[in-house]
């Protein structure tokens, strides 16, 4: 599918990539370029990478497939390093979680590129790890993968990419920046932040008590701050609204503890149950197996 | 350890007690009482428990110890059944997850019969599912359980209890029953309601692109609404206290969010890792194993 593809930050979801596509035969070579080389050591030990360069516009010569995989706050740096070096019609591709910030970066950065097809990706995979050591070639299968295409241009670079997802068992879906921002932050950003808040309410004493509930509840807060220091700046606006959403109807909730009227909160825990119960039964019954 | 062990509501909980107790030999028999025949076949079959009787004061009888792992909102109707038929000298044990009122509905329940033990446990296992089918006899391995004995009283008993408790692999907490319901609403029932809360400010159009995170981070709002009424009913006034100072957290978090000045933010996201993997570390490192 590919013949060199450059990754650009070979940790966990950039590292799970460059295994998969490797794994599945969808890219000849996979080039791992990062600033450090520890890292990069990491990357080819685990067979993410078949080569680690250090430099971005070196890395990324004759490539046909270049993937942002850094922080966000890494992206102007890096865009203003490759911008002039990747190879004409190669396809530039993003794995960020927030989407309308990075096209405004990516593009601005792509100015006097307009060879290059580039398609703004969110694999919703991953976990609270980091770095290729947590990387695993199946990372992706089964999870979902939103493409927020720019508007009418590049459709055949826009099919390789979708076609690519696919095959590494992700079930594509497509939709503007500004509908993935707004969506990503209520069902992923605002979960996270009411996760750490929790563990930040507590002291010593209560987390000696600490059960497997606690543990799962709060399993995404173990994940990068600077990362989702990222995401909450290039998501600001849409979070915040998700968040105090969620102030308001915690607010009923506690009203009610207050006043003694309990039927707010069992109509709460009966429709989070059975929506959670619908959830799960529909990601067993998904099929979104690789396409042979 | 026991001759016979009555275990009224063989169901998650109660079921992996019996199927832990019988596992390591520690009781002879366990009779399951129950209202449903089903729900006794099916703990009859994972091999829960040895008989099953439907009337709760016959099934104690013979017993020398009895446990109350029922939903609290059955537990007055059980206590004017049993109270008279628990044999002499026999430990009467709950389940329970809140301490204060539970300890009110039995004792007064008990006030005729001084020569029986009560010992108020809280092992805090368990899992979203419920009934006999998911028990396991290793679910309270590396679990805490809190036990809230009265005061001076049955000292040979609560022993019993704690080297039962110890035996099936779990770190046995001692305290009164105020401060258990104190710190288990803020642990685990002021989490638990956060976690619903999420789900319930979600639509269809969100969850449709819902991850492994947010399903980890709601897992528990898979639990049963009418066992998580009990237990908000009976702790109304921790909760509400804990829900409030969850919300001043979140309200903080907001204004920050909508004011652009995201200093406090990346606090209480560096805090919330270090806690968390501190006590993930910290559970890694434990040895709470059973003493041979």
């Amino acid at each position: 599918m590919f013949k060199r593809v450059a990754v650009i930050g070979p940790g966990l979801i950039g590292g799970s990539l460059g295994l998969a596509l490797r794994k599945r035969n969808l890219a000849e070579t996979v080039v791992g370029i990062g600033r450090r080389r520890e890292s990069l050591d990491e990357a080819l030990s685990v067979g993410a990478i078949d080569k680690a360069v250090l430099d971005p516009a070196q890395g990324v010569q004759g490539t046909d497939l270049v993937v942002l995989a850094t922080p966000i706050s890494a992206f102007p740096d890096l865009m203003a390093a490759i911008a002039g070096a990747i190879p004409p019609e190669a396809i530039l591709m993003d794995v960020a979680s927030s989407k309308v910030r990075v096209v405004e970066i990516v593009s601005s950065a792509l100015g006097e590129r307009p060879d290059v097809a580039y398609i703004p990706t969110h694999p919703m995979a991953g976990s609270e790890q980091r770095g290729p050591l947590a990387a695993s070639a199946d990372l992706f299968q089964g999870s979902i993968c939103i493409i927020t295409p720019l508007t009418n241009t590049f459709p055949e670079s826009k099919g390789r990419i979708t076609r690519m997802w696919t095959a590494l068992g992700a079930h594509v879906v497509s939709m503007t920046p500004q509908a993935h921002d707004r969506a990503v932050a209520r069902v992923s950003h605002m979960p996270h932040l009411a996760a750490a808040a929790i563990l930040a309410v507590l002291d010593e004493a209560d987390t000696a008590l600490c059960g497997k509930g606690l543990l799962d509840t709060t399993r995404v807060a173990s994940g990068s701050p600077d990362m989702w220091m990222d995401i909450c700046k290039t998501n600001r606006e849409n979070i915040y609204e998700a968040l105090v959403e969620y102030l308001n109807l915690l607010k009923e909730l506690a009203d009610s503890f207050g006043g003694g009227n309990l039927g707010r909160l069992r109509a709460v825990l009966e429709a989070s149950k059975e929506k959670r119960d619908r959830l799960i039964a529909k990601r067993q019954g998904a099929n979104w197996r690789q396409q042979s």
